[in-house]
């Protein structure tokens, strides 16, 4: 088999570990009893998925194919560096460095130029600078705040989150897309209504 | 809300069961006592993924995009329809109308325009004519292949699937990209020779 392609190959290989990284979100449209924690891997299919049904409500006009190459990466480096918790100010300090070597050693499993490329991709993804990043990191806010709202929130409970770091945490969506972050606070402030989230 | 956007919303809550459709391939990197089976959720991203990094070994040029979306498309019938394993001659006779069924109901949710859209990308896969189609088709075909060699053949074996049929199945490989379809050839032969697989 050629080099390159050998290469490519263990990448593959590799990065189906991201199947077993759990996050701390709940799979809802199951019974109570039966749910269980969302894999990095699963939640980035369905971000991806996200892009096809949501791009029409980005502010400014996003490049889907970025977007979604953002997101289907975006994760990866949790393989070395574990998922961390969206509220864990602790863990929140080390990420950055954490990531970091994680995207050094599993982007250098790539032929250069490739890894270069991916590398790239989660570095505009982490930057949020541009408006493919910013709308990629909406539809990555937007999702858990869905499937917390339909699991009870169970895990913001279980976590003591408040309403008020829901709310911090997740404001950025209004910089990839107003209507999205219109849907977010009403679901938000439903949850806190209904005793899914306190306040 | 909208109800463009609440259609939209409803679709994504929905497609969450995909989590939950179980395949037959189990996945490595884990000790084998603790392996477990693939969902298609996580096999969509997985070989969504796989577009990024072997899109270069198509035979003729490819859309990455529109692969793409394919691929993270292309398991949604499995919601209603189950995964039919791909060695199972019983459960091919009745997947397309069963899946026929499922694509009505699931794209049926979403705004007509985004409903047609999506199907289409489903039925191109499906049909396997077109060159995106013939390369998406190919990857979800060697995606397997890798696990089952990296598990030792366990799911080949407990299935009773032998050398031939593995061939035969996975022939269509080479309507995608000849280099692919040669090293999968050679996984399979060595899986053969490794005791993984019966001839």
């Amino acid at each position: 088999m050629p080099d390159r392609l050998a290469q490519q190959i263990r990448f593959i290989i590799e990065i189906d570990k991201l199947k077993h990284v759990l996050r701390r979100t709940l799979t809802p449209n199951l019974a109570t009893t039966e749910r269980r924690l969302e894999n990095s891997a699963e939640h980035s299919w369905h971000i991806a998925m996200m892009v096809l049904l949501l791009a029409e409500h980005a502010d400014v006009p996003i490049d889907p194919l970025r977007v979604i190459k953002m997101l289907l990466v975006h994760d990866l480096v949790e393989i070395d560096a574990g998922d961390t918790y969206i509220y864990d100010t602790a863990g929140a300090a080390t990420k950055a460095a954490r990531e970091h070597a994680a995207a050094e050693r599993i982007f250098g499993l790539l032929p250069l130029d490739q890894g270069a490329d991916l590398r790239a991709a989660w570095e505009e993804y982490e930057a949020r600078q541009s408006p493919s990043a910013r709308f990629a990191y909406a539809l990555d806010r937007l999702q858990p705040v869905l499937l917390n709202y339909l699991t009870q929130g169970e895990a913001w409970r279980k976590h003591n989150v408040t309403s008020d770091r829901v709310l911090a945490v997740n404001s950025p969506i209004q910089h990839g897309s107003k209507a999205l972050w219109h849907h977010a606070r009403n679901l938000i402030n439903d949850a806190v209504a209904r005793g899914y989230l306190d306040k």
